[in-house]
């Protein structure tokens, strides 16, 4: 994949994300849930699910451009709306997201509960604008992109087995993590008129890694570099790989992760340059501190 | 109407229900949660709107039954997600619900917001399952129900508008509880393969008058009777149409309503029986104290 492929790939979602939210907003709408709700996507991170996904659509021959449009979206706004709802007071209560006030910090908790709300709607209104021309896809990218957001195995379980006395461990980082990296492979297959099955193990390996990355960047990173609160794992007795593995042993773990990935892509006319892409992509969320850790 | 057809109305409705909620159960799933879930719509209030949204697509000749009960199990779905999250301390702050501790009182505000996430989603999900025989009704069935729920004119932003200065009030009522009594009428009609737009107005003069009738039963019921608090409205500063008109006013405004509501009824096989269920049904959400108030 060149440069100027992964830029399209960024330009598009950008593009997707921004037209999205615009049906959010209406001159006669509350201004300040508006304002919320653009403040949520707007700017965003790594934005790595939905870059995942319109990555797999390419790969899989883009057959439908505005479906995997809208797919992608579609990941990124349930992202959004998982992080505004996990940030509030009476979740993680973090003040700090992406490098500034998080939603409930700068609008308060009603309307981040709003904000979260109108997002997930926006979601699935997303996909259904998406598909106008192609609504044989339609049912499919639901069905799979709710079961990954929704309860019993979505990232909203995830998120609720924080609330139990007793938590199974490997559901919980299935659901919370997993489950939406499973749906951004699967759902881009879908997009482009292909079987998602076969592609569910890429998301489910890339979940894996991401969490590793993330748990090795809740301990070794500052706050101004990772824009939000550290060491919440330990504070929150969460589970964390570096924790449980030590760093180099998570290191290890990560690179396997990203290993098994690459090679359960699928045949398909873009797997050389999706192998590549996402070689590209997981070295952006490795810590860079990794670099200095001996293997 | 006959007593046996609303009875086979209800028995639907809550059948769907029960199944819709069963999808999001496993016991793979977090506990705690699940219950949330089924605590949030079992047992339920009147489901005026499902039953509302089901009649019409009877009326209109229930050509598919299944997304018929989809419709009107998402929006019931939906409604209560709304009420979940609009108890939570940070918005009403109610501790009662249909006559019960509300879901945050008895779960705790956590759970209470992954609760009304997950139905948000399950709406959306439950609506791509009842679909699968008759797929081309669901893109209208999600723009109709997506549109009544979320930003900028749904019950999302209905509610976001208790969070602004300056209150648009025919925005806001129309919003927070017009919008999906509107969604039920023509998603009904939708789900039987009619256009849905001439059923609009049958919904949004039946949202306005529940409005009405709402308004009143906060000033005229006791707590018991209503099973959640009384005097909210003018505890909150919320406009209330009693105040406004005075109570034998607010009669008069409902029953213009009602009246307006049945004589909207488009032309279909059922439009007899639909409205004699309507004037049945809205007699039920009069509240009782006023067959005291003279006209």
């Amino acid at each position: 994949m060149t440069i100027e492929a992964a830029m399209d790939i960024s330009s598009r979602i950008e593009t997707a994300l921004d037209l999205a939210v615009s049906h959010a907003e209406s001159p006669h709408g509350p201004p300040l849930l508006t304002e919320a709700i653009r403040y949520a996507v707007f700017p965003g991170g790594h934005r790595i699910r939905p870059r995942l996904s319109l990555a797999v659509a390419i790969a899989c021959g883009d057959r439908h451009p505005e479906a995997a449009d809208a797919a992608a979206t579609a990941i990124e706004l349930l992202h959004c709306a998982s992080l505004v709802h996990d940030d509030l007071p009476c979740f993680d209560n973090a003040s700090l997201r992406r490098g500034r006030p998080s939603v409930h910090a700068a609008f308060g908790a009603p309307l981040a509960v709003l904000a979260g709300d109108a997002l997930i709607v926006l979601a699935f209104e997303t996909l259904a604008r998406g598909t106008m021309t192609c609504a044989h896809v339609l049912p499919i990218l639901m069905t799979t992109i709710g079961r990954s957001v929704g309860s019993p195995h979505g990232i909203v379980a995830g998120q609720a087995w924080e609330c139990e006395k007793t938590v199974a461990l490997t559901e919980y980082q299935r659901a919370k993590t997993g489950a939406l990296f499973i749906a951004a492979t699967a759902a881009g297959a879908a997009a482009s008129g292909q079987d998602p099955d076969p592609w569910r193990h890429l998301g489910e390996r890339l979940g894996l890694a991401y969490q590793v990355a993330d748990d090795l960047r809740d301990v070794l990173c500052d706050e101004a570099e990772l824009g939000k609160p550290i060491g919440q794992d330990a504070a929150l007795h969460r589970p964390n790989a570096a924790a449980q593995l030590g760093i180099v042993g998570a290191k290890r773990h990560l690179e396997d992760l990203v290993q098994s990935a690459v090679s359960s892509i699928p045949d398909c006319p873009g797997a050389p340059a999706l192998r590549d892409l996402i070689k590209a992509q997981t070295k952006l969320f490795f810590p860079k501190q990794l670099a200095l850790v001996a293997a």
